[in-house]
């Protein structure tokens, strides 16, 4: 068990990490995959079908690190599946468009907090985190049936704007209840004894980060954030 | 366009028996990814997962064979759409074990016929159809699951056997629905002037195997068939 040093805490924050990753990529390959069936055509499915595919293959490789790493992924996936259940409910999408957003919009910011995070954990693990957030593939397909959906009925972009800023919102407070509940998290970043962490400023300017991709998000998909 | 020789029937048959498999795959990737919702723990959420990517991969595998016989995937599966989509929606598994025994015996059912009649298509297209049935994968695990909730409360088995006539009547009226609408499929099975068929007496044979399967399954889940 020293594949990340002697760090007890550290070696275990890592590990959750890893895990509220893998789980929240389990249960996002069920929705997609669930989400498939308001698709209003055959291709869209697959399209949707193939979303899913990826994100299962994410969480395999995932749940593998969590077994490199010397934990049980069920284990270690366990305490976070309350807090992403309640974000999905809360979130279910009432169409295939909400679907859509969700997907992108929802999944972006959740994706870019991660690879902010990992910033502050070892190389491997760093490298695992990056190449599963940055393999969404979907940007495109999403971008292109959103942007088609408001020129064809442009009352579309309210709504879907509205919907937008609910996810973001549901998305922060299920985080502060991750993060309240789970002080492992939290001790990645703001570091430990021998591990430098971010200061107050650093942490500001990953705010910043976040908040500034998501409205490219949104302007993307033709919605004020 | 001369795969499969210069007998056009014979040789949209084929491309319709791809194409409702095909479909069938996909669909039932959705309904068994969503299904893991229902399941206990995370361990069996993520077995079904793994078992509704199998699907999706079958999926894949049939949608390229429809292309490489000349037909556009989509095209070809959309007319099996509204049959499938009943068939789910008058078995929609009310629990965990209802969607288990839904995934084995309904898909043993499917299963079993596509393998029957991939006798009477090409070598090729009918290596794919049997490897794409008998990698279903995940016999070992619904039997171990049903056998261990029928020990645990023995008035399970009595509603499960229910369930299973009930999904064998759902399937039997759609498959009927399916080969009166479309002729391709069954003149697969009877055959035409340069090409033998079964004959009635082999036609016999052939429901009596698939019965017989059916039984063995219940049998093997615990459930009176």
């Amino acid at each position: 068990m020293t594949v990340l040093g002697d760090d007890q805490q550290y070696h275990a924050a890592v590990i959750e990490l890893v895990g509220v990753l893998a789980i929240g990529e389990l249960m996002a390959f069920q929705r997609t995959a669930a989400d498939a069936a308001l698709a209003p055509d055959l291709a869209d499915q697959a399209a949707l079908a193939r979303m899913a595919d990826a994100e299962y293959r994410h969480f395999l490789a995932l749940a593998e690190r969590i077994e490199q790493l010397g934990g049980d992924p069920f284990v270690v996936m366990a305490p976070f599946q309350a807090s992403l259940a309640e974000f999905h409910a809360h979130t279910a999408p009432s169409d295939w468009l909400e679907g859509l957003v969700k997907a992108y919009v929802g999944d972006g910011i959740a994706t870019d907090f991660y690879v902010e995070i990992a910033a502050y954990v070892d190389p491997q693990t760093r490298a695992l985190v990056e190449q599963v957030c940055l393999d969404m593939g979907y940007a495109e397909f999403v971008v292109d049936r959103v942007r088609a959906a408001i020129i064809a009925d442009p009352k579309i972009g309210g709504r879907l704007a509205l919907w937008g800023r609910r996810l973001v919102g549901e998305a922060l407070s299920q985080a502060q209840r991750v993060a309240a509940e789970h002080d492992g998290l939290s001790s990645l970043l703001v570091g430990g004894v021998e591990r430098p962490g971010a200061d107050l400023a650093e942490i500001g300017r990953m705010l910043a980060r976040l908040t500034e991709s998501h409205t490219k998000r949104m302007t993307a998909l033709g919605l004020a954030a």
